[in-house]
């Protein structure tokens, strides 16, 4: 699907977009700083290489699934502007919060990826991700909703970008139930996320095709 | 409030707020990488690692500070430079100046957070605040002066955005004398920040209306 | 060779494009937190510290290699989406997986400098170039198909920055085969990449003066 | 002084620009990382704080200078590219090689900075300020030359912006004879950069008088 639309929002909108946009990019980078690259005696056999990345493997697993998380609200965020118009003072405090959400996710993922398969780092990151996921729900409302939503925008391109937002929070809900069963396997329930997405998506459009005009 | 303005400011002045947002970014991410996420042995019972996040409350009440106090100051140097419509060489140095007060933040933050609730690292970090403001303070005028203000922008609004200036200063200067009183309760003093924000918006507010034409 | 074109792109494109160049930026800067400045005793003879720079010499060859690695894809993205016109959906999952393979290079730079000459952290340097280099060319043919291609850009200008995608991956592969003979001097062939480049190139014009029309 | 024109860049062109800033942004705010915050014994009297942050004194130092100097750098690269009307592929080497001696420096001033007063770390700072300054001449001589100046920039303000690009490295090089006689001192040497700025600019501006036309 492409958006023809030529045209572009107020520049104070502009620039609050792109001071996220900085944001989401450095949390999502410096995510791999908190993968250590390990030291290996000289002269050690190959295999010592090989078992010494092995134990990264919760590390570079909490590297792969903060990543893709953070990229998903990036898109959230990105989704939502796309049908902002105008700019509006009263953004700046909801964004800043969820920006903070966000910012807090690399200390989340290294507190997990430290302490693997424990209870309360697990859960912890699962809490960590339904507060971003509530922040992101309530600002992607605000922006999608006068005076900051573009004119142009149609009722059921909102309601369809409103959607997506209970994912992550399902997602992470999901996660943590999982982890008071067995915290090793908490993290695979985020899996669910692109499903949520899915069956949020379709509920909606039946739902906009059952309404009149 | 909306801005309905659609003009877009010069090119090279883009360029400055965009370094400069990207600046206010990196700072405001930089934060998280000082709460170092802690290693609990291996089997410990869950209390142990809930005491060893309870241990980092000091650095993420810091973390939680900063984060907003660097957003505010974002917010308002985006609302300064929302009045500007003209570049000059001559806002450069002055930018630079308040941009490294800001940088220098996340140093004083995490000195403040590593020796809680002693004097010396809580007033340098209200030291570094003030001069933050100050320097902030500077930059906006310039930026709502000739020959950088833009035209279309009236006087009273002018006004409205350089009183927000001094909270910061102001709130930070109540957390210096409640420190010389007992450090461990100095960043509350910060929390009146909003609250100044509204009473020097007030007060403008009201001399505006006083004032003729 | 200078591009003409005043036409600007979709603005959810252009936030993709900055979000993208925002990680870039990131991670090339990130390899420099990794070489790590030698503390030397006060008082030693100059030719310490020469030696505790010389000590350094793979961790600065690593950062200088990478860091012309991370430019050239950022060149590649730079020149691929030069010729988007459109904004989709569908770009974001193959350019979150690409900026992901991105943001690795530094682990992988900073696995191979600490553990200098050896096959394993050599060679997953290797690997995590050809991943990228082949994610990379699965975006670049996105981008360069409808529907987000603008309608003004030739087959022939596609055909050559397509051609360009392949470079990093056959100097990465050589690279990987130099490796098993002798680990030590694997990173030498990738200094094929820019004869890589000039031959896809040159083989891609002649192909192009070829063809008719 | 301001510049009127509303003429925007090539989009290439300003995406090249935007990374550039990028860049810039994360190097200058690196810079304070390496300034690590001491933790003080609990109960220390005051002094043992202040100690504590006197002894960081050449790190604070270290990096106050190397942000102005860093903001210099930006601030060149930005009044040269605001004559650039059109983007050039043969552009990306040249601005990658500087960016690359710039993203250099937080490694240099650490060393500096970790081994205060020793000859060799000092000269590796002002021959990596050389570098630097040597790579952003040959890039502003680029960008102000056809086919990437501006076609409407007349050879006076090109002469004029030019004749900054030495600045740097005439500073740097007096640090450097004046780190033979004492190390301790180097550094002081660079605060000639603003004199040779205004020594530069006022022989230019000379020049330019007295040539007809």
């Amino acid at each position: 699907m492409t958006t023809g639309s030529k045209d572009r929002p107020d520049h104070p909108l502009e620039r609050l977009i792109f001071f996220s946009d900085a944001v989401f990019a450095i949390a999502i980078t410096l995510l791999i700083i908190d993968v250590h690259a390990p030291h290996v005696p000289l002269g050690s056999p190959d295999h010592d290489y090989i078992r010494a990345l092995l134990n990264l493997t919760p590390n570079l697993f909490g590297f792969f699934v903060s990543f893709f998380v953070i990229g998903a609200f990036w898109a959230g965020h990105h989704r939502a502007f796309a049908l902002a118009g105008h700019y509006s003072d009263s953004l700046n405090g909801p964004n800043l919060m969820m920006l903070c959400s966000v910012v807090f996710l690399p200390f989340s993922t290294s507190f997990m990826s430290q302490n693997i398969g424990t209870l309360v780092p697990v859960q912890l990151y699962n809490l960590s991700l339904i507060t971003a996921g509530l922040l992101n729900i309530r600002l992607v409302r605000m922006v999608t909703a006068p005076p900051v939503v573009s004119e142009a925008v149609s009722a059921d391109r909102i309601a369809i970008v409103r959607a997506r937002g209970p994912a992550v929070v399902l997602g992470a809900f999901c996660a943590m139930l999982v982890a008071f069963w067995d915290p090793r396997f908490s993290q695979m329930a985020l899996v669910t996320i692109p499903l949520w997405l899915r069956l949020l998506r379709a509920w909606t459009m039946r739902r906009l095709a059952r309404a009149p005009g």
